[in-house]
């Protein structure tokens, strides 16, 4: 049996990576594309390397009937997504890929989007969506909230060093490295290609980026003690693929150890031979997330290096993973491509 | 039932491109990478985005039993090709990517590529890969001769013109822009980041492109007529992509139509809407090639645009398309993947 | 003396550019940057890389002293300054980087660029900036029309051709290879690093390119014939340049040394040894521009193959070069910076 | 008077910018290119950016007249450098970019270098080329060694921080990016465009860049006691620019007073007003070095980032500074070109 998808908010990069990835999954089916300002547009006019695929027009919210679809995909800025999740049927299984429901807590929220949380009661329903560390819930979920790009490889690295206390958790700094369709289709002077290309720079300086609300959430939760790391993302002349650096206080082998150990089962996170470290282009177009660790010639300071990349593992590929959970289906389900290098 | 597949010349972009395609092919499973300077390494040794995929070693091609493989794909520099090929079991099925089996004559041969050919009989036997347009002969062969990326894309275009006899024969101009994978792995100083980025050349200028043989050949059997085209191609400061901009004497509707009525029914060229042109963003990864027409605004002389991936459509996806034709599978299996964009 | 200059529209690309020029000319200096829209900012504000130089802040037009200044440049959109220019003082020289003065006749304006002409008084008096072939003119100039930069680069290429009749003039293609700083600092999806990086494609094709205004008036000017062209250009992923392909008919041997005899004693155009051929890498950040030649292998049939950067010699360094002119200095004053490689 | 520049080893990319520079430099003249394996060869032939230029041909170590030469800029690799270097003229004034120099210590040299130092007595009398802080040292100097672009920029950062000791010396961690042309024209495969391109990755992991002796002698030297800092580089995928992050304990608001301090009256190194950070866009093509400086969520804990051009103010224009002041000239002569954007 196919399943019949929907995307809420298809003109966006995460849009199209999720019609990318659907298009050779072999239990799905787009069955409407929601967007509201571009309604009655052919998918062919917003992105034009879907003109050879079969797609329905976009459709206006009001006008999509929704009994129609077995699971939505919301791809809309924060604070549009919750309006809209809000009048979604309550029976439809939801994987929101904006910021909305990544925070638990209604002031949380509040901090880092300097928005007022409107819908409280979907912020406790939903399930965050690490795939690896939340899998069961996420099976019976209702709500998806799809993690932060940066946050999602960030607790890659980080995660099982908290679990199995090998790192001094006062001490961890995350230097990342985001290709620019991290920022999305907008139209920003940074993302031009004259300005974004040839050089790099550091951005959300002095621990400002919001995905640190995930980390503060997420860590903490895991270590049963708050951790505040340091993370500054760099904007890099690439279009896809994060890489963090983590540097950290703890013993390199221990903390090799503990990342294999817990990742060798895991089909979409691996973790190189000591000492390899990975590039983003190792990842890209792919759902898989690479892995490093090496012992810094300082005693006792260890570097950890994650590549994802951010449009399919970091976000809509994250995404696809989850609704196969949710939809009872193999997990892998459609999304084993090879990355693509060169 | 999953048919077992080698590929000889595993290191290179096409053979990499090669092993990426057949990792979500259902019916088809790597079962032998041959690789001599390279025997006794690991994929992930030569291409680290492979490390996560199980892959057998490279081996040795003395080593290697070839009874044990159904069809091989053969990813080798020409000349090298043509020997290796000459020893391989007779009942082998062989798509070969070089160049070495393109041309059907061995003059023609010596012309272009400046080298005697010394399989001469396997020459005669050598179907051309163009897909599309020798599909039935594909299917009953043994050995098919991969096209030239530039090759394939060219006559994509011009083909239906030709045929149709909607443009002056003597009058065709095609200008291409091509990325730097399509010159392999090589060690040139015009192909380093430092050089090829952030700006253009052309090369190969005046008609000296080797891929001009296969022009000649096609085209002129195609017209029943020596035809010789004007061809030069131009480095692209991308990894995959090539641009063909054919400058042509004709009228643009008739030229459409042309186009149009050709490619309708086949599942990977796809001609837009008349005036709406392509770019290599729309086919990256992919097997597609996009087609565009549009009228100059000088009487009679129109313009097409094509753009494919030269590492899919122009070689490895379509020596994948022709395998599948050649095991007796259907054309498109493993093959409909959409284009990586952004 | 220090000569006193004025911008207007400094917040563009080529208004960075100009300040870049002038920086280490000897003989000039900003005394006043005019911009309304962001009048009180300083430039720092709005190009970075300026921070460290000492730079008047941006003025309202109004509240600008224009007696205190010797030459101003505009770095206006077209119709904004034939609005602007027609209220600086009458004395003042002017160069203006805008297309409202390229063209001599207000019918052909009103075709290429959809506007009426309100300055036709001024569009009368303008010189057509192609300092080469307008040189004398130009020193005796109140106001200046810089060229586009796409025409700047064919007529380079082309004018010897038509001036020394080698080749047929009926049969002219450009095919152009345009950076992306050639559409200004606009907010437009195409030139997001995510859309225009890593690959190519056609824009204005079928001859609507509005630069084809200056190419029929000025090539047609010179045979004392209409001349029309076909040009079209593409988008290319590099920040500067502009490569230009022309396909002639004419003997390569009469066109190379029409060519050479022409350049040999000009201080900014190259022309190449017979058969090598420029990359716009060869030109970047430079008032260069590089021309190779080339026959086809078809009779009669040769290739000219041009390379210059949009912003130097294509527009602000073309621009200084008439300044420096109409100010009574040596023309190549503080424009022999050398190429920026890599 | 003109000074009579030689340079040995002008076929990579640090010659190619030394003669860059030296073309709008008004007292300087190349008067030899010394290069044995191109011995004959002209520029044009190595850099084809050149082919404009009037340069003498490349000649045999041998056969060239040192005489003639006031001051030699030495750009071969390290170890071929003291070996030529020893063959020198004694009184000929030298600044040599290579490694050969930077380590006052024959052990260090072997260290870090995994060669036995022939000219232990040379490296003595060298003195370090980090112009601003060995300013007096250098204008008396026979034979200065320039610092590595990595060093040089993490110096910039560092050094006052260290002076003044506003930060934990145990505890400074500088997370690099920097642009392929750092690594030379080198025939290496993950510098090819189709390797480096769209994409990041991480090198020299663990504590092992060369560049790091640099670090624990100059830094070392100047607290007076042995400071170890981690140091990680990353390859970005843009010819120019190095980024440095910075990541230290010490109060932001001292450590942005210590920096802004110690240059503001430096001519080269701009520090940014707290809180707004650089890109390596900002000084491309310059030998100006940006700093800027923010406070971390974290207390107690400042982000540091700088940003230069490797092959300018981290190579040949510090170099062509520093000849300034041995040739007694100003120490800002031909260096203040302003960075080219876009």
């Amino acid at each position: 049996m196919t399943h019949r998808i929907g995307i809420i908010g298809a003109s966006g990069y995460t849009g199209a990576e999720l019609i990318r990835l659907i298009e050779t999954h072999p239990k799905m089916e787009v069955m409407a594309l929601v967007g509201n300002t571009k309604a009655g547009s052919s998918m062919s006019d917003i992105f034009s390397h879907l003109s050879h695929i079969k797609l329905p027009n976009l459709t206006n919210f009001e006008e999509t009937n929704f009994e129609e679809i077995d699971l939505c995909f919301c791809a809309l800025p924060h604070k549009t997504s919750q309006e809209v999740i809000g009048q979604l049927p309550k029976n439809l299984k939801i994987v929101d890929l904006s910021a909305d429901f990544r925070l638990r807590n209604a002031n949380d929220y509040e901090k880092w989007y300097k928005e007022t949380h409107i819908k409280t009661e979907l912020q406790k329903m939903a399930i965050y969506g690490l795939t690896e560390f939340y899998r069961e819930q996420i099976k019976g979920a209702k709500l998806i909230a799809g993690t932060g790009c940066n946050a999602a490889l960030g607790q890659y690295v980080l995660r099982p060093l908290i679990s199995s206390s090998v790192i001094d958790f006062g001490d961890i700094i995350l230097d990342m490295k985001c290709a620019v369709s991290g920022a999305g289709r907008a139209m920003r002077e940074d993302l031009l290609h004259s300005e974004a290309s040839e050089g790099v720079k550091a951005y959300a300086v002095g621990g400002t980026h919001r995905h640190l609300g995930e980390f503060d959430q997420e860590l903490s939760l895991l270590a049963r003690q708050p951790i505040k790391i340091q993370f500054t993302p760099h904007l890099i002349p690439a279009n896809r693929g994060v890489l963090a650096t983590a540097y950290v206080t703890g013993n390199s082998e221990k903390i090799y150890n503990s990342l294999y150990s817990r990742y060798k089962d895991e089909p979409f996170i691996h973790v190189l031979p000591f000492g390899k470290m990975p590039s983003t282009q190792d990842v890209r177009g792919s759902n898989y997330c690479y892995i490093g660790v090496v012992g810094d010639r300082k005693q006792d300071k260890s570097i950890i290096i994650g590549a994802l990349d951010n449009l399919t593992k970091g976000s809509s590929g994250q995404a696809i993973q989850n609704a196969n959970l949710m939809l009872n289906e193999k997990e892998t389900l459609g999304l084993q491509m090879a990355p693509v290098f060169p």
